[in-house]
């Protein structure tokens, strides 16, 4: 059973109830009506808590149920989403010079990325709101995702892509069915296309930006970090939890998730949030730096699922790091490239670009003081390396060609190794 | 605590202690004188049932310990393998039209396919055997896990692949931090070098063919499969379980893990087995249609990771399905290809080809009486579809391109879609 109450505008704080309004505030309109899922805590404490945590057997992001926005349990998808590894990973702490490090593998979601858990719930609100379609503009892990929870549903989907999407990232929406419109255009045109679509047509709208479902499955992520620290490191919580930001929906809703363990007495202090951006793409950054308000800038960087230059959730990713007295730093494209086989050898975790864009943060963040050496540090590492193979062979060095012979392999085993 | 109590050559029978030999039968030699673990079931019977399964926290292969040959628990590594989703797929049974269809993703393995399960276990008794290095011949998922769990391990890991591997899949090995030797020849001269590298330099060998606890690994997928039956569909259980076959091990694997949830009373009767091949590379087929020994051939087919004309556990592979009144088939490419889309889209799991081929098997042997309609089928799918995206391409169709305009869409709107 949920403990759902209804929608709040983070705007003007009117509130709706979920049969009023779906997508944002009608008064203030979807750039600045964004609507707050709220809940009754003061009776979630008596159902979430250690004993009733321990007790359940559900390994999914569905255990937390009441805690969710979820009116009929019929609606959940039979594709295993969340509960995803956190690992303690001692040899990249040593590494990065930090006390504690975990790794929380998101890559390991049913279609591969974190975004699993936000089209998880936008397939099961829109069963309940009986859709006939789902649509999103997307090229990347939020399309995958909804392509592949919508084929577990048995709900068809439609997929707005600009034409400069890539060939391999298109099959991927296709082998699940989807139906993907390749829009002669930019991508601002192909999301334009897919709101008036889904006006017309009626289509439930995926979109995070204006959807205000989605955060909700993005907050388990945390939930469940901190619920699986108590077991991977008994007694210990993260200092600063370490998220890679584009349009700062991830981010908002890691700290949502954090702020409800908190406020369930789940969690006995409040982390600290660390927000990673491109330095080809950094509006962040820059407006965290100088006080100042959002400045759209364009995107210039490999990591393509951090690569948004006009975050749709500007406030609510500010607000989350502003409140959390953490911060916003940006790292190089190369510094990306090179977390990719830092994480995969130091924690045996292979993640595509955004994914360990973390791992490069919390270099930058020790080195400017941002973070000390006495701290611990999680990981929400977002994405699998097999989605970004292009960037995998970048990053990895090269193999040892040799003759068929003995003769060269004792030639080569003097060389030095990296593990 | 394991039970397991040493290795018997399949082949003269005779026993080893476990610190005794490693490898195979010096009696018979490496290629007859494969070694099977044995236990002692009897008082397995004690610690392994109903009551002690469900009370078992550990959600991963190492549940099944007391059946696993492992001496030191603190060798396992790190990195959460098995328990990978097993789902009932009723859309994708009735387009096959059979009783029951179950899939098992073994893509949501940590290098996202079924070989995790062998490399762990390998990895595990390198540890013990204080080997300092660890070796293999592949290109492949043996490759790619086995540079995984070294790396989660701090192992340093030594892999030899023929010159006409793909970029793409050597990349892998190296962001795991591997020593890779790209050889000028064949696959057959890199697995020989590797072979002697092994006796060499004392590195530890992990090529399925000859090392006797890697199938130990590979029978947890069944062991989980009928666990995990009595969860999804209580007192349901499949009547075939159907397995792609390239060397033999893994469905060698998949029986003795069958074999052993009988004797132990978890399972109250066998089912038959279906190997799935290729019709370009058939070796298995072929010596069952015909009662005839093993005929090596060439390996023709898209589906690389079942790609073995001369498959080197063909008797144990052999033995299995004719125990189980099973049977082989073989399918077209085109067949695989189709496949991909299909299980995605009935079924919310997106395979490699190797993978899928099950599903084009079950189709297959379903039109020739081989399985009845009124049976229940469950499928071992063996590795992510993202590993071999250029099939995926291939298989899945075209986007619609568009201008940016919503009367395309409109017009684009009364076209079928599939899902």
């Amino acid at each position: 059973m949920s403990y759902f109450t209804g929608l709040r505008c983070v705007h003007c704080g009117r509130e709706y109830n979920p049969d009023e309004v779906e997508y944002f505030c009608p008064a203030c309109g979807y750039h600045d009506g964004i609507l707050d899922a709220q809940y009754d805590y003061e009776s979630l404490r008596k159902v979430l808590n250690h004993a009733s945590l321990a007790a359940n057997p559900d390994l999914s992001m569905w255990r937390y149920l009441p805690l969710l926005p979820v009116q009929d349990e019929s609606s959940i998808p039979d594709l295993h989403v969340g509960w995803t590894p956190l690992y303690d990973a001692p040899r990249l702490a040593a590494e990065l010079g930090v006390a504690l490090c975990w790794v929380k593998d998101e890559g390991r979601n049913p279609t591969a990325s974190f975004k699993d858990r936000a089209s998880a719930i936008g397939v099961v609100r829109a069963l309940e709101q009986r859709a006939e379609r789902i649509t999103c503009a997307s090229t990347g892990n939020a399309a995958s995702s909804l392509a592949g929870f919508a084929a577990a549903a048995g709900i068809p989907t439609t997929i707005f892509v600009p034409a400069r999407a890539p060939e391999a990232k298109i099959a991927q929406l296709l082998v699940y069915g989807a139906q993907v419109f390749c829009v002669q255009g930019t991508y601002d045109e192909a999301w334009e296309l897919c709101m008036q679509a889904s006006a017309e047509f009626g289509w439930y709208n995926r979109n995070c930006a204006i959807n205000p479902y989605l955060i909700e499955g993005k907050k388990t992520v945390t939930l469940e970090l901190i619920e699986q620290c108590a077991t991977v490191t008994p007694g210990s919580y993260p200092d600063w939890v370490v998220v890679s930001v584009g349009d700062g929906c991830t981010i908002a809703g890691a700290w949502k998730g954090l702020r409800e363990m908190h406020l369930l007495g789940l969690l006995p202090r409040l982390p600290r949030l660390l927000g990673v951006q491109a330095d080809g793409c950094q509006p962040f950054v820059t407006a965290w730096r100088t006080h100042t308000a959002l400045a759209p800038c364009n995107a210039d960087t490999l990591a393509d699922s951090i690569a948004v230059g006009h975050p749709r959730n500007f406030r609510k990713a500010m607000d989350a790091v502003l409140e959390s007295h953490g911060a916003f730093v940006a790292v190089s494209d190369q510094e990306i490239l090179d977390s990719i086989p830092l994480l995969a050898r130091k924690a045996g975790v292979f993640g595509e670009p955004a994914g360990v864009a973390g791992v490069a943060g919390i270099q930058r963040a020790l080195a400017s003081g941002i973070i000390l050496r006495s701290e611990s540090v999680a990981i929400i590492m977002t994405g699998n390396g097999l989605k970004d193979i292009q960037s995998a062979i970048r990053s990895a060095g090269r193999a040892i060609s040799i003759r068929p012979e003995m003769e060269e392999i004792r030639n080569a085993v003097g060389e030095p190794i990296a593990v």
